[in-house]
Formats: structure tokens, sequence, C-alpha cells
């Protein structure tokens, strides 16, 4: 018999009912139209509801399902993601309920309405940012207001603080430990595995962190996964730097920035990244990460990212003095950002112009190998292990001797194994139209035909460059090849290039 | 016997099936993970896609679900707005695609970078939302980059005629159409029915479509729905107003400016009201239904919408420039806004002091009255039925005399029948904590206290005002009741008074 409380408590729950539901990263709870709970709480019209479960919470979008086929009255079907989020087991009791008012959305409101806002605000959106309380519609609106009225430096730093603040930190238990990014923006520009592994060649510490592609066809995660496992929990990427001096690790799934995944996704749907944004996604990883010195890469071009010095300097003075004021060295290096780098474009085709460069293979894309040489020369200066001015020339040595070659594969068996990149199944040319030379690349154009194509998602997706800037073709001469996995995204990818214009412009 | 091209397009399509899924405003479209349609468009990954029946189209959000128990292979499941929107009936052959680029988010992004846009982008932009085709991913940062950059007269003038031009137009037989607009902000200032009532006895042409609740526990469609049918299309709109002079319908079932519902969707999710788009919005459905002449009440107070005189000002001259260069002559009326109108906040609990103004009750709320007749005045003024100055005095007298009232009954049993408003099961009163005098009445807690109670989504739910500013009262006395359908309710509602601090500041 139960007493007339564990009643009241039995009736204001439903039983947990898992349907294999993937909704990208929606939480969704799917409840009958006819529910008891939606009746006796008035949650029926609610667009958000509260599930609750010995302990833990999941705000989740409230559907509705009319009659009998799917659920019975007193089920709650639950998306897998609310599921994971809730860890709850099969026919588990949930309450639903009201979900309670976020204060921090007057801060966002605020900010909306041109306000600059404190570090505690920050660290209240940011909170509930990584406790995945906001909306789609409410993070959208907090990241716009950041981009229409730019954060200033104050707000740069207060949002990098309260982003490291919500994750994990990792400590060394070395005086320098070193790292580098790049701003993104240019195809193929895929040093970081290659800076990893010559400086871990060379005895420094670099537990080297990446994203996943943000608005590009391919982050180093989505590059470095086709080579070897990238999404390491912090015991596994803790024992591959112990043992190897570095890795190359998805961010992701080791909690350091828990916020920014959510940040990333947004702006990935909107294809906006702003520069307050990046500075605070990549210094707080960075920090989180434990590193003491980092290189950033900047490339400045027409369709880069950064279009001109003068941006890009002005970004480098922003990242150097946010870095500073969060007590991190940063050096940032304005680099060529006029064509791609190397000749793949997309994860699989960017391996494997990586491992190329690796191998000393005849053929390998030099542009590659001397951009990575100089980004890695700056940090086995500023990690003191060269004299300045020789870095460049000791990263080179490192990558010819094989000392780099041998460190990768170490690090990618200790990371649980290497791969081989997978290759696609259809190509198609783009040809030149004319005889004469080229004299333009087009980046953005570039980028967006590699992920009509289907990367980074498909691993194999993505262009080949065949040409380079300067370079004299032929009339009917390839100028590069599109790959994709399916016929459908071949076609998809070709119906973009044939209205977009130059590409790779030739002219006589 | 097929012919290999059919036999092709029969592998492209899945069959169509409704599962009574209701998921409020989104399309969604739900596949097996191991659908062959997926892997051959390679679309697995992909948040969205092009869902495509008899000519019809629409963009779905993808989710996938393992194993049998939901779905054959071949089968896609369409939530209930997919549903309605391709048009499909059960087991009908869609087929699922790429979803195209949307060239109009180029300019979203312009705008999001501070550039302002012009009348071609606005059109773009306004066309693809009123297509569905937007994520509230991109609703929320358009709307966010016109509020943070707030969009100049021009950008108005120009969104306004995007609204207009994606939607119906009404035209009237008739020299003069009159309207009347409150900005909003005020609880209970439920003037609308009454002005069309005493307008429409003098002959007046009123048609009046209203929208729900933004960020308020009521719209006007929302109060009115409680005493008759308002969703009414095109035709039966113009039978009533033929017939009575005037109506009071919901603008969103006739498709007048079938953009604004997708924005205010996404304005009230984020609680934000901004004057550009409020103009926009509007002017676009007071010139979309036929209207030659407008009056608008902007109350002014220090928690209504509009704060201080000088807002006020901008805000009528901005209305009054957009609007003569849309070709609409608006007159602006600045109203007290320090406290509620009237006694009941809330869908029913304002039909209940309207139905008290017109019936000319014992207790009718007297500032109500007041207010409806001012502003009925100023519509009698420039529609030609009053001399300058004394449209007020003809106004109170159509009421005292019962015109109005008995003109409202007919309007209302020409839009399909009069109602009953409902009474709410639960009501809990806030008493003074001490006696003393009412300085001051928070009319944004007021409003928030109303939508937690349920407002205006349960009809019954919100307030009722006992006490007015000025008013002495005594410890203990309710300062006002609280409304609600459900315990849950009343209790979410209670618990936000209990941390509001003064909703109702009493001073000794």
């Amino acid at each position: 018999m139960t007493t007339p409380d564990q009643d009241a408590l039995v009736q204001r729950t439903l039983r947990a009912r898992r349907l294999g539901l993937h909704t990208q990263h929606q939480p969704i709870v799917i409840m009958r139209t006819d529910c008891h709970v939606c009746r006796a709480e008035g949650l029926t019209g609610r667009s958000q509801v509260l599930l609750s479960a010995a302990g833990r919470e999941v705000r989740a979008a409230l559907f509705q399902v009319e009659g009998e086929g799917l659920l019975a009255p007193d089920e709650a079907a639950l998306s897998e993601i609310a599921w994971e989020m809730l860890g709850v087991t099969e026919g588990a009791p949930i309450s639903v309920t009201h979900v309670p008012a976020l204060e921090s959305l007057a801060s966002v409101r605020r900010r909306i309405y041109g306000h600059r806002l404190d570090a505690a605000a920050f660290a209240d959106i940011v909170g509930d940012v990584a406790a995945a309380r906001y909306t789609d519609v409410h993070l959208a609106a907090f990241l716009t207001a950041g981009a229409v009225l730019p954060l200033d430096e104050q707000e740069t730093v207060d949002l990098t603080a309260a982003m490291i603040a919500v994750g994990d930190r990792l400590s060394w238990d070395a005086p320098v430990v070193v790292d580098k990014h790049c701003v993104g923006g240019l195809p193929g520009n895929r040093t970081t595995p290659l800076v990893v592994a010559i400086v871990a060649a060379n005895g420094l510490l670099m537990p080297k962190t990446s994203s996943r592609a943000i608005t590009s066809p391919a982050g180093t995660a989505d590059t470095m996964e086709t080579l070897a496992p990238v999404d390491l929990d912090i015991a596994a990427l803790k024992r591959v730097v112990d043992q190897e001096g570095g890795c190359i690790a998805w961010g992701g799934a080791i909690h350091l920035s828990p916020a920014d995944d959510k940040f990333v996704r947004i702006e990935r749907e909107l294809d906006v990244d702003t520069e307050g944004q990046l500075i605070a996604s990549v210094l707080s990883k960075k920090i989180a990460a434990g590193s003491t010195h980092v290189v950033i890469d900047i490339p400045v071009g027409p369709t880069a990212k950064v279009r001109s010095e003068e941006d890009a300097r002005q970004l480098a003075e922003r990242l150097r003095a946010v870095a500073a004021r969060s007590g991190l060295e940063a050096r940032c290096l304005l680099t060529d950002g006029t064509q791609p780098v190397g000749r793949g474009i997309g994860p699989a085709l960017e391996a494997h112009d990586l491992l190329a460069v690796l191998r000393n293979a005849p053929g390998a894309p030099d542009d590659l190998r001397r951009r990575a040489a100089s980004l890695a020369g700056v940090v086995l200066e500023i990690g003191g292990k060269s004299e300045p001015g020789e870095g460049a020339a000791l990263a080179l040595e490192t990558l010819a001797e094989g000392r780099a070659w041998t460190k990768f594969q170490a690090i990618c068996e200790a990371q649980g194994g290497m791969r081989v990149p997978p290759v696609a199944g259809q190509t198609h040319p783009l040809a030149a139209a004319q005889d004469g030379r080229v004299v333009h690349i087009d980046n953005r154009k570039l980028a967006r035909l590699a992920k009509l194509a289907g990367a980074p998602d498909v691993k194999a997706a993505g262009i080949f460059m065949e040409v380079r800037l300067g370079q004299d073709v032929a009339r009917g001469q390839p100028l590069l090849h599109v790959h994709a996995d399916t016929a459908g995204e071949l076609a998809y990818a070709l119906d973009y290039a044939a209205i977009a214009g130059d590409i790779v412009r030739v002219e006589p």
C-alpha cells in the first residue's frame, strides 16, 4: 500500500522510454497529447520542459503525439541525447515540470540592446550554456550580439575566463608547455600534426587539442581522425603525452571548454566566426590545456578569413593582449593566405598530404612542409630548444631525418593505433576553359565546393588541387578534382561549381 | 515493367508516414539510420534536408531512428507541420535531397558584420522567411542583428515593404479605412475591441486584425478569442466587415504579413521586441489590411515598454515617418503607462473587463473606459466622423447609449457566435505586508507573474488587480489575485512572487 504522498509522486512522474531517436544535438521528450502530467502541470503549449531523474536535470523540447501507436499514456520517450544527459534506464520514473526562468538571459538581452557585460554576466551566461540550458535561439542571439557590437578587450578576457571556469583543466609537471593554433580560413593548411611531431621529437611538451571544422571543410581533429583515434579522455591524453611528449586530440571529448562546442555548432550554422568569440575559443582551450606558450598562425589573403595585413595585425595585437592578461604568452605569425596549402582539401585528402611530407615522399607538397617548419621553428624558439632565428632549420632537419615521422607514428599508436585515410568513390575534374596562367584562387569558393561534396562529415570528400598560382595551363587541363562518396554529393557540388563563377581563374 | 529511369526514381523516394507528432513549429522528418536514400544521397549527418512531393517543398530537420520498431526502411515519418506543408497522403512518395544553399543568408551575415541592407536584400530575406526556409538560428541572428545595430528609417521602410509583398492584401470599397494599434508593454490595456465597437457603431470601416501576445500575458487576439472565434480567413473577414463595418480577427489566419509570425515566435523566445521590427510588424499588417489611417497608442511609464517621453516621441516620429513613406497616415497618442489598465491581466480576465465596460456594469473599470474613448475619439476625428476635439465625447456617448455593446455583440455573432470567457479553477491572493499607500506597480513583474501562471496559452490564467496607485491599504489586504488553471501553474507563479521583490509597492 502506498501513502497519499507516494501516490501524488507516482502521478506526477512518467516512465522513461528509449526510442533510439537521433535528433542531432536536441534534447527532446515526446509525451501523449492526453498525458495526465501535461494536464496537471499545465505543460501543453509550453515549448520547453524540465526533466528530472535521480538528481539529474535536462531541459528538453516538448513534442506531443496523438493516439495509441507510439506511447502508452504514462510514458515519456526521450531522444538519445536527452537519454544520455539524464542517465536513466528503461522504465525509470521521470518528473516533468516547468523550466525555471534563466536569469542570465537578462544579460543577453542587455547585450542585444547594446550594453557591455561584466565578468559576472559572462560567467552566468557561459555556465548556463555549458549546462545546455540555452536553446538555439538564445545561443544565436548571444553570438550575434557579440558580432554586431564586437566584444571589446575586457569582454573577451572575461568570456575567456568564463569558458575556462566551466570546464576541466590540465596541469603538467613541466615549466614550459607549448601549443600552436591557426585562426583558419585557408583550405588545406593542416600544419598542426607536423608541428606536434617536430616539436615533440625535439623534447618539448605539446599536448595539442584541436577542434572540428567550424565553417571550413576540415578541422585538425577531422583530419587527424582519419589517421588515429582522437576522442581521448583526459586519462588517455595524459598517458599519450607522458609517453610521447605530444598528442593530437579532439578537444570536445575532454571538456576543456565545454561551452565552446555549443557556440561552434551555432557559428557553423550561421557561417559566422567573429574575432572576440574566436579569441575566447582559442585561448580558453590553450589555457585549460595547461599551455604556457602558444604560436598563432594568421593567414592573410583576399579570400582568407583575414583579408588584409591591417586586420591581421589588429587581430594579432588583440590575441597577444588577451593572452597576456590571461597568463599565456602568445606569438602571432602572419602567413601567406592567397592560395590553399598542400594539394588536398578535406579530412582524408589533407591526411594524405601530411603523410607525404612526413615520409619525405617524392612530390610531397613543399609549401606545406615549409610552412609547418617555420611555425614549428617559432615554437622551438619560444620553448627554448633553439636559438632565435634557427628554429625553422632545426624543424626541417627533424623532418628530413625522419625523426618527425617516427614520432608521429608513435603518437598515433599511443592514441589507439594508426589508420589508413579513406579514398573517395567518386572523383570529377574541373578543367581550364582556356590556355593561360592561374592568376587567382578563391579560397572561400573552394571551401564551399569541398563542403558541398560532403566534407568534413564525409571524411574522403573534398578537393584535390592540380595547379598553383602562377602556373601555366592548357585548355582542358584539370585545375582540380572534386572527391565525393556518393553520386548525389558529387552532383550537388558540381551544380555549385557550374554557377559559382571562377574558383580558379585562368587568364591568357 | 519499369524503365531504368523509373527504377532510379523509385529508389530515391520514401513513403510518407504520418505519426501525429506535434513538434510546435518544427518541420521534422524521421528516417531509419539504415535508410538507403540517406546513404545514396549522403544525407547522414546533415542537419536539414529538402522534402519534395507533387511540386511542394519543405525544409525539414533530419532525425534518425535505430531499429525496426518505429519505421519500415523505406518510410519517412513527418511531423504534423511538415505533413501539412507538404500536403501529402499516407504512403505517398517523397523525395529527400540536400537543401539548396540560401543566398539570402549572405545578406544576414553582412548585417551581422555591421553593414546596412538595401530593399532587395530585405525582399530576399523576408521571402525565404515567409517560405519557412530559415532555421531558428537564422531567424534569431537576423532579428538580433537588427536589434544591436537598430534598423534605420530606410531599412525599416524596406523591411515593411518586403513584409507586405510576401502576403495577401485586402482592398475595400471605401475612401477611408481606419485602424488602431498599441505598441504594448502595459498589462490589461485591452482597448481595441472597445474602439472597434465604438467606431463601427458610428459608421467607419475598421477591419481590425490583431496579433497574439509576443512578450505579454495577452494579445488582443488572445483576449478576443475568449469572446468569439478570431481565426477568420479572408472571405469570412470580408463578410463580417461588409455586414458590421468592423471585426476583431487574428491576423495570423489571413496571411497579411506571414513572415511576421515567424519573427514573433523568436522575439517571444528571446523576450525582445525592437523598434524597427515593431514598426515593420505593425505597419505591414495595417497596410496589407487596406488601412488608410491609423491611431497608435504608446503607453509611457518606468516599467512600460517605452520608458520615457523622449523615447516615446522618437518612436512616434519614426512610426509617422515610415508610415507616411509607406502610404499610410499615422497619429500617435502618448498615454499613461505607470500602471495596468482595468483590473484583469490575461486573456479571459481582460475579456471580463471589456464586457463590464460595454454593458455599463456597476464597477466597470473607468480607466479602461476613458482610455478606449480617447483613442476611439481620435479615430473618429481622423476618419471624419467628428470635429477635432469632440471625438472622445462622441465615443463616451456611444458607450453610454449601449450602441457600442450592440455593435460588439453583432460583430461577435458575425465572427461565429459569442462565447463566455472561462474562469480559472485556482486563485490565490497576494496581500499587503503592511499598512500604507500603493506607490509603485511594476508592470514587467506583473506581466511575468501572469505568464508564469499560464497566460496567454491558458486563457483563464492571469492576475486580477485589487488596488490602484495612490490607494490606501491595510496589512493583509489583497493587492491582487493570481488566477491559474492548475495547482502546478499556481505554485509556479507563487514561487516567482516570493522571490520577485515588490510587484506592488506599499509604503507607510
